[in-house]
C-alpha cells in the first residue's frame, strides 16, 4: 500500500498532518492542543475537564445550541477529551463535510464564548463524574495506581478534585484558555478522502494568524510509588500494578512492547493462560504499555473474587518476573502475527490513521511508514526481548488494590540473572 | 460505491454471505449460530455462556493450547459472545489468513472437545462474572430492566444464574451442543478482500455435510413489566426505562429509529440537551432502539446523583412523551445527517460490514443495498415520525431504578392526541 502522507509546519508552530485515503468516502480529524490536565492550576484541578465541556457551548457567531446543531448537521461523530498532556478534539464524518467542520473547530478553539451562565451546570456534571467513580471500582483502582506511580502532576486524573472544581471561576477559565490554547505544540491530523493543497490553504486561513504563546512549563515531583489498599465492601477485589518501561521512540521500545504482548497479546498469552484459563482465577486480566515522551510504564490489571484475590496477585507477579527466565520463539511469532494484523487493520480506518499521524508526530517529530513499523515487528526475537528485560526487569512495582481486605505483597527480587521471591 | 455482495444457501440450511471489498487488505467473519441463551435449559441457565468459553478449549486435532495458539498465530482478533438468540463468533485478520481461520472454526463449531477437566475453571469464571455485576450498577439496572420488560426467556441475561451454572455437567453441555449447533438458521458472513468462488467451495467442503437438526422451539411467558427498585447504597442512582416499539423490517421502522434519534442521536438531541446540558442533571443519558424479529423496544438510561434522581426521572419521562407534541424539520435533518454519515463510515469497515450482512439476512432474509438504506433515511419527515408515534406512543413503561432510595413514578398518560401527567 502506497502511503500518501503530507505535513506542514506553520510559522506560528501549528503542525498540519494529512493522509489521503482515496478509496474511502469519510474523513477523520484529530486535533491535539497542549492543554492537558497536567497544566491545571494546582488549586483548580479539573480546569481542563470543565473547559473541554464549556468550550463547545457557543463559539464565534454561534451560541451553544447553534454550535451543537451545526456540528450535528454535518453528521459529525465527535468527542472532546482531556488527556494528561493534550486536550483532544476528535471528529469523523463524510469527507465532503470536513472543510465545514474545520471552520467550526477554528471558532471552538480560538473564539469560544465560555458562557459564565453555564458554568454551574458544567461543574455539576464534573462533580458527578468524580462521585460516580465510587460506583466504578475498576476505574478507581487504575486512577489511584497512576496517581501513585507517576510524578505529580503527570499521574493525576483529568477529573480533578471537588475542591479544585469549586474554585473555578469564569475569569480563571478564560485566562486558562488564553494561556494554553495556542499553536505551539498543537497538532492537527486529518486522514481520509481529502486533498492536501486545499486543506493546507484552509488551515492557513483559519489558524495561520493564531498567535503563539510561550511553551508551558511543567515541574514534576517525586512519585509516591509503593503499595496501597483502598478499603471498600465490594464483591470483587481489584488489583493494579505498574512498573517502569522504556518510552515510544526508544531503541528498545519494540522489545518492551513485545514483552507486554507475550504477557497479554492474544488469548494464548501468558497472563490470560496462567491466571484465567488454567486457574479460573479472574474474569479480566491484562497488561498494557503506557508511554509519555520521556518515561513509560507497564500497567497490569486483574479483577477477581475476594476469596481468590491473594492467589491472583501472587500468580500475576510471578508471571511478570518469569519473563526474565526466557521467551519461546513461538511466543514471539505469535506476537508478531498479532502486531502485523492489527497494523493492517488500523491502516484501513480513517480515525485510527488520524490518531496515528498525530501520535507519531508528537513522540517522534515524524510519521513512521508502514514499512518501518513492519520491519520493527519483523526484527523482534526472543533474544532481543530478554536482553531488554535484563536491562530493565519488572521491579519497583507500584501496587494498588481495592476491596474488603488488603493483600500481602511478597517481596519479589528480580535481577539480571533471574528472579527470587523473598 | 458499487457493492459486491454474494449469497448462497447450502442444502443443509447454512447461509453464506460475502462482500468483496477490493481496496482493503483485511477480512472479517461473523458466524451466527442459533444457540443463544434463550435456548438454555430452564434449570441450567448459563449453559450458552459456559459453552461459548469451553468450545474453544480444544477442537478437531488440536488441544486447548494448540487451538488458541493456532488462532493467535493467524493474527486473528476474535471474540465469542452469547446473544439472546445467537452465539456469535467474530474474527478479523489479514484477508490472506481468512481461509486458515475458517478451517479452525469448522473444528470449533463441529468438533469441539468440551473437555470435562476444564469445566470447573470455566464455571468459576462464569460465577465471577455474575458476582462482578454487584460492582457494576449500570449493567445491573439494564439487566433487570430487560428481564422485567421482555417475555421470558427473551429478556434473560446470558450470564445465567449461580444455581443453573452449578447444575451444568460435561454430559449436559455436550448434549446442548449437539442439539443447538447445526446449519439450520446458522449464518456465516464474510467481508473484506476475499474471492467469492474459492470461499464458497471452502465453506461447502467444511460445512456442506454438517447435518441439520430440527428448528428449536421457544415458548414465551407473559412479561413482568411495571416498576421496580433495586436497593443499593451507591453514590449514584441508575435509571432504566423501556417501552414497546416496532421491529426492524416493519414499515415504520425508520420512523421509530428517527424518533429515538430525535431523543438521543447526537449532542443536540433532546435528552442530552434537556437533561444534561441545560440542567446538568446527569453524566450519562441515552435512548436506543433494540429489536427482535417480532418485537422491539426503546431503552432509555440515565445515571445521576441520588439527590437529583427524581428530577432526572421526571424530566426524562416528560421528554419521551413530549415527542408526541411534534418534531421540528431541523431535528429530522440533523437525524438524517447523522444516519447517513454513520452509514458511510460503517461501509468502510470489514467488521461492520460482516455484522450488517448477517443482521440483514437474519431479520429480512436479504441484504439491503446502500441505496435502499439511503432512500429510507431520505424519506424521513416530521410527519412520518409523528404519525408513527401517534400509532405507538411511548407508554406501558417498564421502569427499574437502582440506588439508596426508590423514586416516585408519576403516571403519564399518552394518547393519540397528546400527553397528560396525572
Amino acid at each position: 500500500m502506497v502511503q500518501n502522507v503530507h505535513h506542514h509546519i506553520f510559522p506560528n508552530g501549528l503542525t498540519l498532518l494529512a493522509e489521503r485515503m482515496a478509496h474511502v468516502r469519510s474523513a477523520a480529524l484529530n486535533f491535539l492542543v497542549p492543554a492537558g490536565c497536567v497544566y491545571d492550576p494546582p488549586d483548580q484541578r479539573g480546569m481542563a475537564s470543565v473547559l473541554s465541556d464549556l468550550i463547545t457551548r457557543g463559539a464565534g457567531e454561534r451560541d451553544s445550541r447553534e454550535l451543537t446543531l451545526a456540528l450535528d448537521n454535518l453528521g459529525l461523530d465527535r468527542d472532546e477529551s482531556v488527556g494528561t498532556l493534550h486536550m483532544r478534539f476528535w471528529g469523523a464524518t463524510l469527507a465532503t463535510n470536513l472543510p465545514a467542520a474545520l471552520e467550526i473547530y477554528a471558532d471552538i478553539l480560538r473564539r469560544p464564548h465560555l458562557p459564565a451562565g453555564e458554568l454551574d451546570a458544567v461543574r455539576a456534571l464534573a462533580l458527578q463524574d468524580i462521585q460516580g467513580l465510587e460506583d466504578e471500582p475498576r476505574q478507581k483502582v487504575l486512577i489511584e495506581l497512576r496517581r501513585r506511580h507517576y510524578p505529580a502532576p503527570l499521574g493525576l486524573d483529568h477529573r480533578g478534585t471537588p475542591e479544585g472544581l469549586h474554585k473555578l471561576t469564569p475569569a480563571s477559565i478564560r485566562a486558562h484558555h488564553g494561556r494554553h490554547f495556542q499553536p505551539w505544540g498543537s497538532i492537527l491530523a486529518v486522514a481520509g478522502n481529502i486533498e492536501w493543497e486545499p486543506l493546507k490553504q484552509q488551515v492557513a486561513r483559519l489558524f495561520g494568524d493564531w498567535p503563539a504563546g510561550p511553551e508551558p512549563a511543567l515541574k514534576l515531583v517525586k512519585p509516591i510509588g509503593g503499595k496501597a489498599h483502598l478499603h471498600k465492601d465490594t464483591e470483587q477485589t481489584q488489583i493494579a500494578i505498574a512498573y517502569p518501561s522504556v518510552p515510544f521512540g526508544h531503541p528498545d521500545y519494540y522489545a518492551a512492547q513485545g514483552a507486554v504482548n507475550v504477557l497479554s497479546g492474544g488469548m494464548s498469552a501468558r497472563l490470560f493462560t496462567e491466571v484465567r484459563e488454567k486457574r479460573g482465577l479472574c474474569y479480566a486480566v491484562w497488561a498494557s504499555h503506557q508511554t509519555f515522551k520521556d518515561r513509560a510504564s507497564v500497567i497490569c490489571y486483574a479483577g477477581t473474587t475476594n476469596k481468590r484475590a491473594q492467589e491472583t496477585l501472587d500468580v500475576t507477579l510471578a508471571e511478570l518476573c518469569r519473563l526474565l527466565e526466557g521467551i519461546e520463539p513461538e511466543e514471539v511469532e505469535r506476537v508478531q502475527a498479532g502486531l502485523k494484523s492489527s497494523l493492517i487493520m488500523r491502516e484501513e480506518s480513517t480515525s485510527a490513521r488520524a490518531g496515528a499521524l498525530a501520535s507519531d508526530w508528537y513522540y517522534l517529530g515524524r510519521v513512521r511508514s508502514l514499512d518501518e513499523i513492519q520491519a520493527a515487528i519483523d526484527g523482534l526475537t526472543p533474544r532481543r526481548i530478554v536482553a531488554h528485560l535484563r536491562k530493565m526487569p519488572p521491579r519497583d512495582f507500584t501496587i494498588v488494590t481495592l476491596g474488603p481486605r488488603a493483600l500481602r505483597v511478597r517481596e519479589v527480587k528480580t535481577s539480571a540473572n533471574g528472579v527470587k521471591a523473598v
